[in-house]
Protein backbone atom coordinates (compact mmCIF):
# COMPACT_ATOMS: atom_id res chain seq x y z
CA UNK A 1 0.00 0.00 0.00
CA UNK A 2 2.79 2.34 0.63
CA UNK A 3 4.11 2.53 -2.24
CA UNK A 4 4.42 5.31 -4.74
CA UNK A 5 5.98 6.10 -8.00
CA UNK A 6 8.30 8.17 -7.69
CA UNK A 7 10.18 10.36 -10.84
CA UNK A 8 13.23 12.27 -10.52
CA UNK A 9 12.57 15.42 -12.45
CA UNK A 10 15.22 16.60 -14.97
CA UNK A 11 16.43 19.87 -15.60
CA UNK A 12 14.49 21.76 -18.16
CA UNK A 13 15.86 22.49 -21.57
CA UNK A 14 13.06 24.90 -22.66
CA UNK A 15 14.26 28.69 -23.06
CA UNK A 16 11.24 30.14 -22.83
CA UNK A 17 9.12 28.47 -20.01
CA UNK A 18 5.98 31.61 -20.21
CA UNK A 19 5.98 29.98 -23.94
CA UNK A 20 6.03 26.38 -22.86
CA UNK A 21 3.63 27.31 -19.74
CA UNK A 22 0.95 28.60 -22.41
CA UNK A 23 1.31 25.34 -24.78
CA UNK A 24 0.71 23.19 -21.34
CA UNK A 25 -2.36 24.95 -20.42
CA UNK A 26 -3.93 24.64 -23.78
CA UNK A 27 -3.22 21.07 -23.91
CA UNK A 28 -4.53 20.37 -20.36
CA UNK A 29 -7.78 22.52 -21.31
CA UNK A 30 -8.22 20.36 -24.50
CA UNK A 31 -8.18 17.23 -22.16
CA UNK A 32 -10.24 18.60 -19.65
CA UNK A 33 -7.60 18.08 -17.12
CA UNK A 34 -7.58 21.23 -14.63
CA UNK A 35 -4.53 21.70 -13.02
CA UNK A 36 -3.71 23.63 -9.72
CA UNK A 37 -0.64 25.13 -8.40
CA UNK A 38 -0.96 24.90 -4.66
CA UNK A 39 2.36 26.20 -3.09
CA UNK A 40 4.00 27.30 0.48
CA UNK A 41 6.00 27.49 2.80
CA UNK A 42 7.54 24.59 4.70
CA UNK A 43 4.99 23.06 7.30
CA UNK A 44 2.03 25.51 6.27
CA UNK A 45 -0.06 22.13 6.00
CA UNK A 46 -0.47 21.83 2.14
CA UNK A 47 -0.24 17.98 2.45
CA UNK A 48 -3.29 17.78 5.65
CA UNK A 49 -5.51 20.47 3.26
CA UNK A 50 -4.75 18.42 0.53
CA UNK A 51 -6.36 15.21 1.95
CA UNK A 52 -8.85 16.96 3.34
CA UNK A 53 -9.67 18.90 0.32
CA UNK A 54 -9.70 15.51 -1.76
CA UNK A 55 -11.77 13.45 0.70
CA UNK A 56 -14.24 16.04 0.33
CA UNK A 57 -14.18 15.82 -3.92
CA UNK A 58 -13.25 12.31 -4.51
CA UNK A 59 -16.73 10.87 -5.22
CA UNK A 60 -17.83 13.97 -7.07
CA UNK A 61 -14.96 14.02 -9.44
CA UNK A 62 -11.64 12.12 -10.36
CA UNK A 63 -8.23 13.94 -9.15
CA UNK A 64 -4.83 12.95 -9.19
CA UNK A 65 -1.88 14.49 -6.99
CA UNK A 66 2.05 15.09 -7.70
CA UNK A 67 3.86 15.43 -4.74
CA UNK A 68 7.28 17.48 -5.28
CA UNK A 69 9.91 17.17 -2.96
CA UNK A 70 13.66 17.74 -2.32
CA UNK A 71 13.84 14.06 -1.74
CA UNK A 72 11.56 12.79 0.61
CA UNK A 73 8.59 10.04 -0.69
CA UNK A 74 6.22 10.90 2.29
CA UNK A 75 4.01 13.46 1.25
CA UNK A 76 2.76 10.82 -2.09
CA UNK A 77 2.65 8.27 0.56
CA UNK A 78 0.79 9.61 2.87
CA UNK A 79 -2.09 11.55 0.22
CA UNK A 80 -2.29 7.53 -1.26
CA UNK A 81 -3.12 6.06 2.47
CA UNK A 82 -5.21 8.61 3.38
CA UNK A 83 -7.46 9.31 0.10
CA UNK A 84 -6.86 6.34 -1.88
CA UNK A 85 -6.67 8.55 -5.07
CA UNK A 86 -3.87 8.21 -7.62
CA UNK A 87 -0.37 9.94 -6.14
CA UNK A 88 3.10 10.09 -7.30
CA UNK A 89 6.59 11.64 -5.94
CA UNK A 90 8.45 14.41 -8.36
CA UNK A 91 12.37 14.31 -6.84
CA UNK A 92 13.23 17.88 -7.46
CA UNK A 93 16.86 16.66 -6.85
CA UNK A 94 17.37 19.85 -4.92
CA UNK A 95 15.91 22.06 -7.03
CA UNK A 96 13.76 24.75 -5.26
CA UNK A 97 10.92 25.05 -7.61
CA UNK A 98 8.93 23.40 -10.94
CA UNK A 99 8.52 24.72 -14.41
CA UNK A 100 6.38 23.80 -17.15
CA UNK A 101 8.56 21.34 -18.57
CA UNK A 102 9.52 19.96 -15.28
CA UNK A 103 5.40 19.98 -14.63
CA UNK A 104 4.58 18.25 -17.64
CA UNK A 105 7.24 15.49 -16.83
CA UNK A 106 5.06 14.61 -13.76
CA UNK A 107 2.09 14.46 -15.77
CA UNK A 108 3.27 12.49 -18.17
CA UNK A 109 3.92 9.71 -15.02
CA UNK A 110 0.04 10.35 -14.24
CA UNK A 111 -2.98 8.26 -15.91
CA UNK A 112 -4.41 11.60 -16.70
CA UNK A 113 -7.26 10.04 -18.99
CA UNK A 114 -10.54 10.99 -17.16
CA UNK A 115 -8.65 12.97 -14.54
CA UNK A 116 -10.66 16.41 -13.70
CA UNK A 117 -8.72 17.71 -11.52
CA UNK A 118 -4.67 17.26 -11.44
CA UNK A 119 -3.01 18.83 -8.18
CA UNK A 120 0.58 20.00 -8.14
CA UNK A 121 1.88 20.20 -4.30
CA UNK A 122 5.12 22.66 -5.45
CA UNK A 123 8.16 22.97 -3.11
CA UNK A 124 7.85 23.98 0.08
CA UNK A 125 9.11 27.48 -0.32
CA UNK A 126 7.53 31.40 -0.48
CA UNK A 127 10.25 32.81 -3.18
CA UNK A 128 11.17 31.00 -6.11
CA UNK A 129 8.16 28.75 -7.23
CA UNK A 130 6.02 32.21 -7.76
CA UNK A 131 8.82 32.92 -10.18
CA UNK A 132 7.52 30.03 -12.29
CA UNK A 133 4.68 29.49 -14.21
CA UNK A 134 4.21 25.56 -14.28
CA UNK A 135 0.82 25.45 -16.92
CA UNK A 136 -1.24 25.56 -14.25
CA UNK A 137 -5.24 26.84 -14.81
CA UNK A 138 -4.42 28.87 -11.04
CA UNK A 139 -2.63 29.25 -8.19
CA UNK A 140 -3.20 28.44 -4.68
CA UNK A 141 -1.67 28.98 -1.50
CA UNK A 142 -1.55 28.51 2.00
CA UNK A 143 -0.50 31.27 4.85
CA UNK A 144 -0.60 29.68 8.22
CA UNK A 145 -0.82 31.37 11.04
CA UNK A 146 2.21 30.98 13.35
CA UNK A 147 3.93 32.42 9.77
CA UNK A 148 2.22 35.58 10.05
CA UNK A 149 -0.38 38.21 9.07
CA UNK A 150 3.14 40.02 7.26
CA UNK A 151 3.81 37.82 4.34
CA UNK A 152 2.12 39.41 1.91
CA UNK A 153 4.40 42.25 2.50
CA UNK A 154 7.54 40.13 2.01
CA UNK A 155 7.06 37.83 -0.36
CA UNK A 156 5.02 39.92 -2.68
CA UNK A 157 5.56 37.62 -5.88
CA UNK A 158 4.00 34.70 -4.24
CA UNK A 159 0.95 37.11 -3.46
CA UNK A 160 0.54 38.50 -6.31
CA UNK A 161 0.23 35.20 -8.35
CA UNK A 162 -2.60 33.47 -6.49
CA UNK A 163 -6.00 33.54 -7.09
CA UNK A 164 -6.57 31.43 -3.92
CA UNK A 165 -4.95 32.31 -0.54
CA UNK A 166 -6.11 29.85 2.15
CA UNK A 167 -5.52 30.93 5.38
CA UNK A 168 -4.50 27.80 7.80
CA UNK A 169 -4.49 26.87 11.53
CA UNK A 170 -6.39 29.11 12.33
CA UNK A 171 -7.02 26.76 16.00
CA UNK A 172 -3.90 28.31 17.18
CA UNK A 173 -5.00 32.13 16.37
CA UNK A 174 -5.19 32.81 20.51
CA UNK A 175 -1.64 31.59 20.81
CA UNK A 176 -0.38 34.40 17.70
CA UNK A 177 -0.48 37.66 17.06
CA UNK A 178 -2.32 36.93 13.68
CA UNK A 179 -4.27 40.10 12.44
CA UNK A 180 -7.15 38.36 10.40
CA UNK A 181 -7.88 41.84 8.93
CA UNK A 182 -4.59 42.88 8.22
CA UNK A 183 -3.95 39.67 6.64
CA UNK A 184 -6.99 39.95 4.05
CA UNK A 185 -5.88 43.71 3.45
CA UNK A 186 -2.26 42.50 2.62
CA UNK A 187 -3.12 39.67 0.17
CA UNK A 188 -5.68 42.50 -1.26
CA UNK A 189 -3.13 45.03 -2.05
CA UNK A 190 -1.19 42.48 -4.14
CA UNK A 191 -3.65 40.57 -5.58
CA UNK A 192 -7.56 42.60 -5.62
CA UNK A 193 -9.19 39.25 -6.95
CA UNK A 194 -7.79 36.36 -4.81
CA UNK A 195 -10.08 34.94 -3.10
CA UNK A 196 -9.45 34.04 1.12
CA UNK A 197 -10.47 30.97 3.00
CA UNK A 198 -9.46 30.93 6.61
CA UNK A 199 -9.50 26.49 7.55
CA UNK A 200 -8.16 24.43 9.92
CA UNK A 201 -6.78 21.51 8.01
CA UNK A 202 -6.42 19.48 11.45
CA UNK A 203 -9.84 19.48 12.57
CA UNK A 204 -11.25 20.61 8.66
CA UNK A 205 -13.17 23.50 10.07
CA UNK A 206 -14.05 25.41 6.53
CA UNK A 207 -12.34 23.25 4.14
CA UNK A 208 -15.58 22.95 2.57
CA UNK A 209 -15.22 26.34 1.42
CA UNK A 210 -11.87 24.89 -0.50
CA UNK A 211 -13.63 22.28 -1.72
CA UNK A 212 -16.64 24.51 -3.37
CA UNK A 213 -13.86 27.19 -4.90
CA UNK A 214 -12.22 23.85 -6.61
CA UNK A 215 -15.35 22.26 -7.42
CA UNK A 216 -16.39 25.69 -9.47
CA UNK A 217 -13.29 26.20 -11.04
CA UNK A 218 -13.10 23.06 -12.84
CA UNK A 219 -16.53 23.49 -13.71
CA UNK A 220 -15.60 26.30 -15.82
CA UNK A 221 -12.48 24.78 -17.01
CA UNK A 222 -14.84 22.02 -18.62
CA UNK A 223 -17.14 24.78 -20.61
CA UNK B 1 14.74 56.49 14.00
CA UNK B 2 12.67 54.68 12.14
CA UNK B 3 15.12 54.93 9.13
CA UNK B 4 17.61 52.32 8.19
CA UNK B 5 20.23 52.51 5.26
CA UNK B 6 18.92 50.42 1.98
CA UNK B 7 21.19 48.34 0.01
CA UNK B 8 19.63 47.18 -3.42
CA UNK B 9 21.76 43.98 -4.04
CA UNK B 10 23.31 43.26 -7.77
CA UNK B 11 23.62 40.12 -9.01
CA UNK B 12 27.06 38.41 -8.67
CA UNK B 13 29.52 38.22 -11.31
CA UNK B 14 32.18 35.61 -9.54
CA UNK B 15 32.06 32.63 -11.14
CA UNK B 16 33.13 30.41 -8.65
CA UNK B 17 31.24 31.50 -4.87
CA UNK B 18 32.85 28.76 -2.93
CA UNK B 19 36.74 30.69 -3.64
CA UNK B 20 34.52 33.57 -2.90
CA UNK B 21 33.39 32.40 0.11
CA UNK B 22 36.67 31.34 1.76
CA UNK B 23 38.32 34.60 0.53
CA UNK B 24 35.80 36.76 2.36
CA UNK B 25 35.82 34.00 5.41
CA UNK B 26 39.73 34.80 5.59
CA UNK B 27 39.81 38.39 5.14
CA UNK B 28 36.68 38.54 7.88
CA UNK B 29 39.26 36.38 10.25
CA UNK B 30 41.56 38.97 9.83
CA UNK B 31 39.45 41.67 11.02
CA UNK B 32 38.62 40.02 13.58
CA UNK B 33 34.87 39.54 12.31
CA UNK B 34 32.51 36.69 13.46
CA UNK B 35 29.67 36.32 10.60
CA UNK B 36 26.98 34.59 11.21
CA UNK B 37 24.64 33.51 8.44
CA UNK B 38 20.73 33.09 10.11
CA UNK B 39 18.55 31.09 7.77
CA UNK B 40 14.93 29.88 8.31
CA UNK B 41 11.57 29.67 6.59
CA UNK B 42 9.36 32.92 6.50
CA UNK B 43 7.91 33.29 9.58
CA UNK B 44 9.95 31.69 11.86
CA UNK B 45 11.37 34.24 14.37
CA UNK B 46 14.40 35.01 12.92
CA UNK B 47 13.80 38.82 13.72
CA UNK B 48 12.19 38.22 16.88
CA UNK B 49 15.06 35.32 18.19
CA UNK B 50 17.62 38.11 16.85
CA UNK B 51 16.14 41.22 19.16
CA UNK B 52 16.80 39.02 21.92
CA UNK B 53 19.81 37.76 21.45
CA UNK B 54 21.11 40.95 20.84
CA UNK B 55 19.85 43.00 23.46
CA UNK B 56 21.68 39.57 26.03
CA UNK B 57 25.03 39.98 24.16
CA UNK B 58 25.32 44.13 23.16
CA UNK B 59 27.28 44.86 26.07
CA UNK B 60 29.85 42.45 26.07
CA UNK B 61 30.67 42.78 21.85
CA UNK B 62 29.64 44.68 19.66
CA UNK B 63 27.29 43.43 16.83
CA UNK B 64 25.70 44.26 13.40
CA UNK B 65 22.89 43.62 11.55
CA UNK B 66 22.53 42.69 7.65
CA UNK B 67 18.95 42.07 7.14
CA UNK B 68 17.79 40.64 3.54
CA UNK B 69 14.59 40.79 2.04
CA UNK B 70 13.14 40.78 -1.22
CA UNK B 71 11.88 44.31 -1.38
CA UNK B 72 10.19 45.14 2.56
CA UNK B 73 12.37 47.66 5.12
CA UNK B 74 10.62 46.54 8.38
CA UNK B 75 13.13 43.90 9.81
CA UNK B 76 15.36 46.24 9.85
CA UNK B 77 13.91 48.95 10.85
CA UNK B 78 12.92 46.86 14.09
CA UNK B 79 16.15 45.46 15.34
CA UNK B 80 17.28 49.38 15.32
CA UNK B 81 14.51 49.95 17.51
CA UNK B 82 14.39 47.23 19.84
CA UNK B 83 18.49 47.05 20.15
CA UNK B 84 19.84 50.30 19.05
CA UNK B 85 22.70 48.24 17.02
CA UNK B 86 23.91 48.65 13.38
CA UNK B 87 21.36 47.86 11.22
CA UNK B 88 20.94 47.59 7.87
CA UNK B 89 18.55 45.85 4.89
CA UNK B 90 19.64 44.07 2.00
CA UNK B 91 16.94 44.05 -0.55
CA UNK B 92 17.67 41.07 -3.28
CA UNK B 93 15.46 41.99 -5.64
CA UNK B 94 13.39 38.91 -5.73
CA UNK B 95 16.55 36.54 -5.51
CA UNK B 96 16.11 33.92 -3.56
CA UNK B 97 19.30 33.81 -1.48
CA UNK B 98 22.88 35.60 -0.60
CA UNK B 99 26.36 34.44 -2.15
CA UNK B 100 29.58 35.90 -0.75
CA UNK B 101 29.72 38.12 -3.02
CA UNK B 102 26.00 39.72 -2.22
CA UNK B 103 27.37 39.52 1.49
CA UNK B 104 30.17 41.19 1.01
CA UNK B 105 28.18 44.23 -1.05
CA UNK B 106 26.18 44.40 2.53
CA UNK B 107 29.63 44.25 4.62
CA UNK B 108 30.78 47.01 2.41
CA UNK B 109 27.91 49.30 3.71
CA UNK B 110 28.68 48.43 7.20
CA UNK B 111 30.71 50.37 9.73
CA UNK B 112 32.37 47.07 10.47
CA UNK B 113 35.96 48.98 12.10
CA UNK B 114 35.37 47.39 15.87
CA UNK B 115 32.53 44.93 14.87
CA UNK B 116 33.12 41.45 16.53
CA UNK B 117 30.33 39.92 15.57
CA UNK B 118 28.31 40.59 12.05
CA UNK B 119 24.79 38.80 11.41
CA UNK B 120 23.67 38.50 8.17
CA UNK B 121 19.56 37.44 8.66
CA UNK B 122 19.37 35.73 5.35
CA UNK B 123 16.04 35.73 2.85
CA UNK B 124 12.96 33.32 4.65
CA UNK B 125 13.51 30.19 2.33
CA UNK B 126 14.97 26.42 3.80
CA UNK B 127 15.75 25.66 0.00
CA UNK B 128 18.22 27.94 -1.98
CA UNK B 129 20.53 29.80 0.37
CA UNK B 130 21.68 26.51 2.16
CA UNK B 131 23.09 26.17 -1.31
CA UNK B 132 25.14 29.03 -1.32
CA UNK B 133 27.93 29.75 0.91
CA UNK B 134 27.92 33.28 2.22
CA UNK B 135 31.57 33.40 4.06
CA UNK B 136 30.45 33.34 7.34
CA UNK B 137 32.24 31.74 10.13
CA UNK B 138 29.25 29.25 11.04
CA UNK B 139 25.53 28.68 9.36
CA UNK B 140 22.63 28.63 12.37
CA UNK B 141 19.25 28.36 11.55
CA UNK B 142 15.29 28.39 13.14
CA UNK B 143 13.00 26.04 12.66
CA UNK B 144 9.87 26.84 14.50
CA UNK B 145 7.29 24.07 16.24
CA UNK B 146 4.63 24.97 13.90
CA UNK B 147 6.60 24.11 10.68
CA UNK B 148 6.71 20.55 12.15
CA UNK B 149 9.66 17.95 13.39
CA UNK B 150 10.12 16.43 10.33
CA UNK B 151 11.83 19.28 8.26
CA UNK B 152 14.98 17.62 8.39
CA UNK B 153 13.63 15.32 6.45
CA UNK B 154 12.16 17.23 3.43
CA UNK B 155 15.45 19.80 3.49
CA UNK B 156 18.60 17.98 4.02
CA UNK B 157 21.07 20.32 3.01
CA UNK B 158 19.48 22.83 5.08
CA UNK B 159 20.02 20.82 8.27
CA UNK B 160 23.34 19.49 7.06
CA UNK B 161 25.17 22.79 6.35
CA UNK B 162 24.08 24.23 10.07
CA UNK B 163 25.85 23.89 12.71
CA UNK B 164 23.02 25.25 15.41
CA UNK B 165 19.51 24.64 14.95
CA UNK B 166 17.08 26.59 17.12
CA UNK B 167 13.74 25.05 17.94
CA UNK B 168 11.35 28.33 18.14
CA UNK B 169 8.01 29.06 19.29
CA UNK B 170 8.27 25.83 22.27
CA UNK B 171 5.56 28.06 23.95
CA UNK B 172 2.88 26.49 21.04
CA UNK B 173 4.35 23.11 21.68
CA UNK B 174 0.92 21.60 23.29
CA UNK B 175 -0.86 22.39 20.63
CA UNK B 176 0.78 20.83 17.52
CA UNK B 177 2.13 17.47 17.24
CA UNK B 178 5.77 17.83 17.32
CA UNK B 179 8.45 15.36 18.63
CA UNK B 180 11.15 16.83 19.81
CA UNK B 181 12.84 13.65 20.45
CA UNK B 182 12.33 12.97 16.46
CA UNK B 183 13.23 16.48 15.41
CA UNK B 184 16.69 16.31 17.67
CA UNK B 185 17.44 12.91 15.69
CA UNK B 186 16.41 13.85 12.60
CA UNK B 187 18.68 16.75 12.81
CA UNK B 188 21.58 14.80 13.93
CA UNK B 189 20.80 12.50 10.83
CA UNK B 190 21.94 15.49 8.60
CA UNK B 191 24.86 16.93 11.10
CA UNK B 192 25.37 14.77 13.86
CA UNK B 193 27.51 17.95 15.28
CA UNK B 194 24.77 20.47 15.16
CA UNK B 195 23.73 22.07 18.81
CA UNK B 196 20.29 22.09 18.87
CA UNK B 197 18.79 25.11 21.57
CA UNK B 198 14.97 24.94 22.40
CA UNK B 199 13.67 28.60 22.88
CA UNK B 200 10.82 30.47 23.16
CA UNK B 201 11.82 34.32 21.06
CA UNK B 202 8.54 35.87 22.11
CA UNK B 203 8.81 35.07 25.77
CA UNK B 204 12.72 34.70 25.81
CA UNK B 205 12.80 31.08 27.77
CA UNK B 206 16.27 29.78 26.29
CA UNK B 207 17.62 32.62 24.42
CA UNK B 208 20.43 33.05 26.74
CA UNK B 209 22.10 29.45 25.55
CA UNK B 210 21.54 31.03 22.19
CA UNK B 211 23.83 33.85 23.79
CA UNK B 212 26.20 31.28 24.96
CA UNK B 213 27.17 29.54 21.91
CA UNK B 214 27.54 32.16 20.19
CA UNK B 215 29.52 34.31 22.86
CA UNK B 216 31.79 31.57 22.46
CA UNK B 217 31.92 30.93 19.15
CA UNK B 218 33.11 35.09 18.82
CA UNK B 219 35.80 34.39 21.24
CA UNK B 220 37.25 31.36 19.48
CA UNK B 221 36.93 33.37 16.14
CA UNK B 222 39.46 36.11 17.72
CA UNK B 223 42.56 33.26 18.94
Amino acid sequence: MNEVKVIEIKKSVFEDNNRDADALRRELKERGVYLLNLMSSPGSGKTTTLIRTINLLKDKIRIAVMEADIDSDVDAIKIKEATGIQSIQLHTGGMCHLDAEMTRQGLDNLALEGVDLAILENVGNLVCPAEFDTGAARNAMILSVPEGHDKPLKYPLMFSVCDLVIVNKIDVLPYFDFDMEKCVEYVHMRNPRASIIPICAKTGEGVEKVAEWLLKEVENWKK
